[in-house]
């Protein structure tokens, strides 16, 4: 078990979760892959990055990313940032010869996404994009069942993200509501896990028809704080414009002939993190909500007539990551497990030398199918979604 | 209390419903706007005929429906054939004045749906088309909250119809499974009720996009029986052609600016019933899912922070249709209730002199929903829409 | 198909629900083993009896409940009044050689309850009391798991019946509050269904321990109505005292060595018939909740490791009695249809000539159970239960 | 914030639980009340004690338990051994003067834990017993609602914990079974949280009557391994006795003259960590179940009669302890939360100089509690449960 050293920069939300899982991920998973150890953080300014590195256990701190990058004995930089800034990071840390993992989405469009996937490429490095949601244990568990054929050909999928912290028209106008920041709106934000777990779990997307809706056009500005969510209200103050989408709505056709809706918004009263999926086959169904994570449903056609139904298996050791996790079924897991279970597979793979999903080629091509969706939205019309090369080489 | 006197034509599951509507209605509505008397029913033979008359308690039985048309003393026509009888069965009632309830989908098709609805405007009777699902009171409650603004502006619509019966590749090829009888599949079948729920709860289409699929192309031709529902299992025997869909998925933009998406398929394993919607408003959200039909989910912005969820409303007397069910919430409603509140209300603007919805209008301007599903799949492009004029001036 | 004539006493909520079951057990099941034709109807007075007769479709109507007793062509007595005068009117109607269905509780203690099983016993006849709720189509499928030995050994039973319709202290001073004419509360209005179903599916009670609380003291006096069951609101007037309970908990231990509880209540805000129970067995559990009543969970010990857990397994054609029910699960069924299947059991019983569950042995059984709690909240302490000797015999 | 040092006593399931707390608590709640630094851990050999700092992230580890009693640079001594060394390092801890926390139930007997309270409160210390299912912040929520009053005046209590880990007869003969070592079964191990949540939320017992049960009388020997929680399968080996209960169920009455019921067993197959209570006010209900724990079930009768129901609370942000956990409802806890707030909790008291809930003389109270269940299934018979002065005194 070797030590490596962590470069994380940010200390906001998506910080506090990365720290998190560096912290725990040998307690939960023993023997560790590796040890990570908490090395430098990075904030805006000294006095932001002294106090992140206090609370959040870290060795050293700094206002300048850069110097992570030029850090020699940092092995991994970790990219917590808001979306605008992930490319230039990503890419000198590549060229320095780092392991990355980035928080998702990859960056605002395909094209950035690109030339962060052709740096990392080049580099020869583990990288990592964290769409966290695919290793919900239930979520593995599904993948499971899927390639076991236990439910048979996928036939369709419908997926949701629904939220409501942006319901509130008077919620401040973080970046998350700017395009130049975010690139998009619900799209970038939510949806893109729904997109990374249809492809984990049905494959590759051939063409996509979609809606894009802005509900509330002008929000407040806001005046202090990185990342309000929605628990700040705005007041009676200047409004600024709303150039993302609040809402998206797509179908997919699958390159393997199954098809798909998915459906995100963060306007959706009374629903919070409602990432759900629902998966027909030729041979059973699967249900998946993660505001009840632990859980997944699942129906298989073989059982007989008067005993079928959905079967709610409670994830727990003799599940995926089971072994990792807690000893008792139902002690249950939080959003921090699925970061502790991520940043086990990217140590992994770093100390394996081998590599992992989702990397930046599954990060570039969820860009791919943005860009699609954004099209087929502006146009009205059915838009097809190029493949990247590698990933259509692998059969995906 | 007038007694009116019903010709029933057909006796099989919807034939089975209806009988039992007439019957219970004046036990649970009472007084009652009218008596409904079971007269005369219709069935293919002679003994087939005088087997429903007794099972279902109708005075006379007949295996020529058109001497239910003929005769005098008969006010109301009920139809619940197969579809492709729907048209000619109406028309000749609707010229002989009798009032009519006509099961779903109206027709195969828009154009035969029009003479329908010309016939019965014509004619001044008393119409209805039997999407019947809308009268479920959690349906109707809904209806009363959107109507009293309690989520705000619908801001979007998202509807299923998920069955399992015909998931099977060896149920039978019922006159379900083919285009000149049923006109469609599942779109006809199962997904105009959430259709009807859609404009009943939002408003008219402007626009669809759509997918159809067939999942199972061929079935083991069905030796007997009228309508297997999938209960019967084919064998080794010779299979026919299924023309029709067995899923349709599509996205829809309505009149008022709200967007959504309806989903239906008869191959969803686990899924019995699954007739569900969920509606996002500026003040609030909306869920129900007819497999737990007593109950509405329903979520206000208003409610405090912290008390703040969804909640669960079981109806009961205190809801929709509750003074004439059962005098305690949770006594619990099935199908039945559903088809004796439609013919509470359809018997009541008979009594009255009025008119009720969905009419045939409805039913006309749902197939032509249906027309430009079908249009927009071959077209892989969006459709609009018509609208019937006699709605479109309703300001629906 | 033999026709049936039945006298109907009673033309409040049961009298509507009995009478549905008549109209409709023949459309339900078909063939039906007889047909029950709806001969005369008693009520207070002749303008009750008169309005009963045509809204419940009546031939007749009286309001001398023993000219049905006293009618020859009667064959069947349908006992749907208050509890006070079951007695009277069973005892007569066994010695007038009618078969006898008798809404529950049988009556109001085992002292009353043990002479109108007397009477049913020399008499001869086909006698059954209203414990409907076992009919629902998932507590009969629980039943059967547990014969087929599909979840081993019971282990323990734990049920419930939650209301809230006499949770408001103003709802009024009904009969049912009163022990002169109910006997009891909770216990016997609503526990004594709760403990049927423990003794169709576990067994006999060998002992009881028990609480019984009155949670508001007096209620306001109701003034007309029969059984306003909570729906009306009292006001300022006058209050009477409430000498029954309004909650009973007891824990029970089984003859066949299985432990249970058991907690009635009329005050439990939110829930409406939440008549529940979870069973463990040494190879499994069931649960059933009465407001999801088409549902039965189950979990098997048999699944695999990675893939077991509940299964909500939606009842319908593939369950029991789904032949006669709707032709697609969850299609769904109320609390009519437990009474239509009730009405079915019991007229198969006549017209075989043989017998049926839960009878007056069953009701007298659980009368005898109901003086047990009663007799052990009274003394703090342990009660044993007797147990009918036919019952004791048939070794259930 | 001041560094506090921690010497923690045991590495197995509750010291990652603990370890895990001590480096994320700061993360969570910033700024923190103090900085827990992870000093010591102490294991049964060096080697294990080695392993075990290593995965834990602590910075010294010992076999001997009395060197972190013995060493002044130690603040906290964490108990986290099985049941039948508590009382010893406890009472060893305080006469140190170290502020403690130690796991559940505080001991094996009543008298055993007097014997740590007494120490305890000689000592003056901080000390705390390790309920940590009260601070789910769903729980702590049922708290605030019922300290508003939202619910009024309890009535009832019915509270489960149901899991299945030893259902199988073949998980093997753990300490968990053994009662020299852990003094009794399901009743110390799982129901003791819930009398802490049902005196949590109700307060005091008066009385109990209880049933104890020995479901599987022998089970295979045990080789190697701490406390295999039924993940390990015994085979044909040697068996041993079992001498504590699989499942306990009691009838409770409250002080202040709620009643309540409480069940737990470790035999319920399909049940996993099914922590659920249930009550009901004269105002309102309430509903938990840890299996679904981000959730809390409330309704208030207060609201309307056509949108009344169970509200699904969703905890986050708005909620107790939601400024410490996760910006967006439903990211959702896991177990691990539950810790980490405990420790808040824990060190905040330290901090302040004040005292914490759940402390020894909650943990000696529920030891009270349980030595009264025995003696009530021993005697079959109602029991007195004495209140510690302290508490009474309290007026709890």
């Amino acid at each position: 078990m070797k030590n490596l050293n962590v470069g994380l920069i940010g200390g906001g939300f998506m910080g506090k979760a990365h720290s998190l899982a560096y912290s725990a991920m040998p307690m939960f998973f023993w023997p560790a892959p590796a040890i990570p150890v908490r090395h430098t953080i990075a904030e805006a300014n000294e006095n932001l990055a002294a106090e992140a590195a206090r609370r959040f256990g870290f060795e050293n701190s700094t206002s300048d990313w850069r110097s992570i990058i030029d850090d020699p004995s940092i092995d991994v930089v970790d990219i917590a940032t808001p979306n605008h800034l992930h490319a230039e990071i990503a890419i000198a840390a590549a060229r320095a010869g780092k392991h990355i993992i980035c928080e998702k989405p990859l960056a605002r469009t395909g094209e950035e996404s690109k030339a962060m996937y052709d740096a990392v490429k080049d580099a020869g490095i583990v990288h990592m994009v964290a769409f966290n949601y695919r290793r919900t244990p239930a979520v593995a568990l599904a993948k499971k069942y899927i390639e076991e054929g236990a439910i048979g050909r996928v036939l369709n999928f419908r997926g949701t993200y629904l939220q409501d912290w942006s319901a509130d028209p008077n919620s401040p106008l973080s970046w998350r509501f700017q395009k130049k920041v975010a690139g998009s709106g619900a799209l970038g934000d939510i949806a893109t896990h729904v997109i990374d777990m249809a492809r984990y779990l049905v494959g590759e997307f051939a063409s996509v028809n979609s809606i894009l809706s802005t509900f509330i056009p002008e929000r407040p500005l806001q005046t202090g704080g990185a990342d309000a969510l929605g628990n700040v209200r705005g007041g009676e103050g200047p409004r600024g414009e709303v150039d993302v989408d609040d809402e998206v709505m797509t179908m997919v056709r699958f390159a393997n002939g199954a098809v798909g809706s998915i459906e995100a918004t963060r306007n959706a009263y009374g629903r919070n993190n409602f990432i759900t999926f629902e998966i027909h086959g030729t041979e059973g169904s699967i249900f998946f909500n993660y505001e009840r994570r632990d859980e997944l449903q699942v129906c298989f056609a073989s059982d007989g007539n008067d005993r079928r139904g959905f079967r709610t298996v409670y994830t727990g050791p003799a599940h995926p990551y089971g072994e990792g996790l807690w000893p008792i079924p139902a002690l249950g897991i939080g959003y921090g497990e699925t970061k502790i279970i991520e940043a086990h597979d990217f140590f992994k793979a770093i100390a394996e030398g081998g590599s992992v999903s989702p990397n930046f080629a599954d990060g570039y091509q969820t860009a791919l199918i943005d860009d699609a969706i954004v099209a087929s939205a502006e146009k009205n019309a059915w838009v097809d979604v190029p493949v990247v090369a590698e990933l259509a080489a692998a059969g995906k």
